[in-house]
């Protein structure tokens, strides 16, 4: 493989303006026309390392977040959120830790955007708290930041750059180009990011769906142009990496719903799907057209999602075929489609308060067709069988299983990921947005396809990437981390209040206040406890009544024996219930002694 | 459909012996031959009643039993448990109400056991906690039982009846013969229920395994023959219902696994299934000879169901091929198979703790090979998850996907499930055993085969059904729900106790302690603030302090109103602290103020 060392990876030297020279280079040394094609004089820049550091989006699925560094200028891509996992108790969302971003704002020329989804977008009010950078994205990506920045009255101050594929932006010393890429929401890009010491392409999330709706299958030329002129490096999408074959074009899904529509007959339709995937709601609406059928929307990212894609031109609603919520009433079941969120079960969403009939408008009965247009994302699987459950005891038809064809993935699958590879033949690979084990397989599949080992490297969050046109390394790591959002505060629960939470949640606690005399340790009122989510009080009267002697001979035996630091009292107090009530119940609440001194 | 109305569906009158008759009866009226068979008088008890009372296990996957009533004696099929769904926080496991059972104690004649797993036997030492009845089960089935009572001191009183299949039990006006099926545990049966009112089969958890390991298929000639003579009604097993085709043989396992082992070549072999799974365990340690390789077990009910099933004759490992899990070490490994429990992510599992580095025998890393032999239960999928990055980051190759035919289901799929009730013929259906979609889906299949609507029933755990030779019909329900055990509390744990621990495990709490002089009201001492699981207080102090003056005040204005109700002045302080910890943090902790008077 000496040719691949020998090679550049990398053709932006001194054309920073196009980012490429006009030679052909490649990293992977396979085919026979490396062998032909001339060896140029390295560029004077090619020792220039560039640096990567991922600040999320490795080892998780979801915050996806990326710094690239090169000769002092940094860049962003994305900056996402991920919702918590079942441990963190009572916690909103994470974000990343923007540490090593407010560290260095000085130097960062801008915020890159590859689409709008919630894992690329969410933490951007949290990242613009803290400083100020233009945003870049394509119009519709722009639209969904804006629309989450005025809940947080950020909207007026910050700077917005609309992107348009093809068109390269530069920003310090980097150039760089967004390829569009097919996806399950319009107007997502790839980045080729082109710098002194080369050309890095992160793909953002991608599928390559050659009869997409709405939209051309993924810029398959410009990526194989950029591979053929040299590639330094990819970091490539690898939620599907465990899935072979190819993700199934969008078209099927219209197939599929378009058979059902034809089974619904005289029943009213409710379509559950993403309120983000306008090509999929565009499609339910001219269906609907077709079949007479009016269409309501239901759900608040639905009405909001859907007013924004048909005001900047992404959603085409023929007239009068709009109706409000309010009127599907008046309408016979058989002219309605309603279309809602809710597809993950989520529990406040309006699927599920139809489910539990707590929806304001729509009683779901038998006279109801149900489509569930979306796959449970890991972890939500219990949630949406709970709503399948309720809707369907209701009398309710629901149509949720993947046999319908009623929804296909938004990423690539492993020959996807192959094809990425082999157009873009990077010198080295970087699997990104994954679990620890899609990244590991991603790993596998370049490996399969002749990249070596020694240039393909998984990191994790806080890696700090070196690149240069000879090698990969890593780096000082820099801080990164799950930053975790809980009401207004920002990494204010951490783990000493979440293992509180936790161990609360499992057995609850027991207060036990006493009012004691300061100069004579007497108590002089109380002991009273106080229990929560501990045990129903009034069916347990003869384990208060135990507990509360034992705690009486506790602070007793203190006051005979002269104990008077009151730390030392409430340890011997908390120990001597606690070892009370586990022993009659295997229970370990939460004891919290309060002594008050008068 | 007139003839399936004329049709007895029973033919046990005066012959409770063998519990038929010498007629062919069936109850499905498309076959030519029912026309040919003469009608026979209708037996003088025909008119007899028959109750089925389902107290667990419809609308949920686990927690079956269901209890039998004919002419004032009862007998109970299974008495398992279900696992808390994430809502119950802090609890164990739960079990059915027992009440209606206790209620009608004297009139039970035995409790029948289909087969050993938990979620059929799991709840049995409650159940004789408040009963003594003898329990009727086969063999492996009675020890896994008995292990279980062990721990509740309770294995000595109980009377065990070991029954065989074909072998025809009397109990009251009941007789009843077990039939041998396949599920993913031996010795597992149906049970034909011989009664006055005619006969029931009642399937228990089944699969139809032309080529089992280690006993005969499903015992489809004992089932046909029930089907001719007449079937009043079948309770079938409806945890595969939504899965179109057959499911594969435990055979296929077999395969997949033994190309696996050919893979290991040089590693030393981890494989994690399930400890009851006898027939695949006992075709591990095959393999295992096969290859030269020493077999160890990890995990306790590994080790206890493994030493339990050899005991027993279920299980044969030759001569100089087990070893103790401490002595692992001492072999190459490639000389190695270790089969451990914690295939379903547990977090204390033997799995589990070798992921996290934490297991006292075993360290893993690139030289192990990984094989997990089961898919994730719903549910359990992020656990899983998060075992097999941890293993991976270790440097062990997991082999963990479906596509490597490690698993297949213990449960029928729709193709068997028909074959089931083609067989059985049976008068009137109630799918059981799976949550409301599961039970719809098999209800569809059995209309799907002919079973007029009306003769189908979706009952719910409670239901009174009312079966007679021409009717299935509800009667008033009787009591039935879940009970929740909590270390040594069943049932003390209830709603209100859960809902503390949900808003504990959200938002923590805070408690205010003042002491007050019970003539004037005025504080004598504190308040006090007292958080846990609400905001890491070092880090929040001003915060803090603005509480802290918020609850002063309001007790000044108490004092100063003269407010001595000390239920209104803990109101009034819990009102003021919550809508301003809410305005600053858009959060809402448990507040609890306690007023010690003096």
């Amino acid at each position: 493989m000496a040719q691949a060392k020998e090679n550049n990876g990398n053709g932006g030297s001194g054309t920073a303006k196009t980012g490429m020279n006009g030679e052909a280079k490649g990293s992977r040394p396979r085919r026979s026309y490396y062998q032909r094609r001339p060896r140029r004089a390295q560029p004077r820049e090619a020792a220039v390392p560039l640096h990567i550091y991922p600040l999320g989006g490795l080892g998780e699925v979801g915050k996806n977040m990326t710094v690239y560094e090169c000769c002092g200028d940094m860049i962003i891509v994305d900056c996402g959120l991920v919702f918590p996992d079942s441990e963190m108790y009572g916690i909103d969302l994470v974000i990343p830790d923007f540490t090593f971003v407010v560290q260095n704002k000085d130097r960062i020329k801008g915020l890159l955007i590859t689409h709008g989804h919630e894992d690329h977008i969410g933490s951007i009010p949290y990242l613009l708290q803290k400083l100020d950078i233009p945003i870049y994205g394509t119009r519709l990506t722009c639209g969904l930041i804006k629309n989450k920045l005025e809940e947080f009255s950020l909207a007026g101050r910050t700077k917005f750059v609309e992107i348009v594929p093809r068109q390269k932006i530069k920003l310090g010393c980097f150039t760089v180009e967004p390829i569009h890429v097919n996806h399950s929401i319009p107007d997502a890009v790839a980045f080729a990011i082109d710098s002194p010491a080369g050309v890095v392409i992160q793909t953002g999330d991608f599928k390559i769906d050659y009869t997409p709706l709405g939209c051309g299958p993924t810029d398959l030329t410009t990526l194989a142009e950029y591979g053929q002129r040299g590639v330094l490096a990819l970091l490539s999408d690898s939620t599907n990496a465990e899935r072979p074959g190819f993700t199934a074009t969008e078209q099927k899904v219209a197939a599929g719903v378009h058979n059902l529509f034809a089974q619904a007959r005289n029943k009213r339709i409710i379509i559950a799907t993403f309120a983000s995937n306008i090509y999929r709601v565009q499609q339910i609406i001219e269906l609907a057209v077709q079949e007479g059928r009016k269409v309501a929307f239901s759900g608040r990212s639905m009405v909001n999602n859907t007013a924004m894609a048909q005001e900047l031109g992404y959603m085409h609603i023929p007239e009068g075929t709009l109706i409000n919520i309010e009127e599907i009433n008046k309408y016979p079941p058989e002219q309605v489609v309603l279309i809602t969120t809710g597809s993950q079960g989520e529990p406040l969403s309006a699927l599920s308060r139809m489910a539990s009939c707590s929806h304001r408008q729509v009683r779901v009965g038998p006279g109801d067709f149900i489509i569930i247009s979306a796959n449970p994302i890991p972890g939500n699987e219990k949630s949406v069988t709970k709503i399948v459950n309720g809707l369907l005891l209701l009398g309710a038809q629901v149509i949720y299983e993947s046999m319908y064809d009623v929804h296909v993935s938004g990423h690539a699958c492993q020959e996807e990921q192959k094809l990425m590879l082999t157009l873009t033949r990077p010198k080295f690979f970087l699997p990104v947005h994954g679990e620890y084990k899609q990244l590991k397989k991603h790993a596998l599949t370049a490996a399969g396809l002749g990249i070596p080992h020694s240039n393909i490297l998984i990191a994790e969050n806080g890696s700090n990437v070196i690149l240069t046109r000879d090698e990969i390394k890593l780096g000082e790591p820099v801080t990164a981390g799950a930053v975790m959002v809980d009401g207004l505060g920002v990494g204010d629960v951490g783990n000493v209040v979440l293992r509180d939470r936790k161990h609360l949640s499992e057995d609850g606690l027991v207060i036990i206040v006493a009012t004691v005399d300061n100069r004579t340790g007497k108590v002089l009122a109380g002991p009273d406890l106080v229990s929560r989510g501990f045990v129903y009080v009034r069916e347990n009267e003869s384990l208060m009544d135990g507990a509360q002697s034992v705690v009486e001979s506790a602070l007793d035996r203190c006051v005979e024996e002269h104990v008077r630091d009151w730390n030392s009292v409430k340890t011997r107090v908390r120990e001597a219930l606690s070892s009370y009530i586990y022993r009659r119940t295997k229970r370990s609440p939460m004891i919290l002694p309060i002594l008050m001194e008068v």
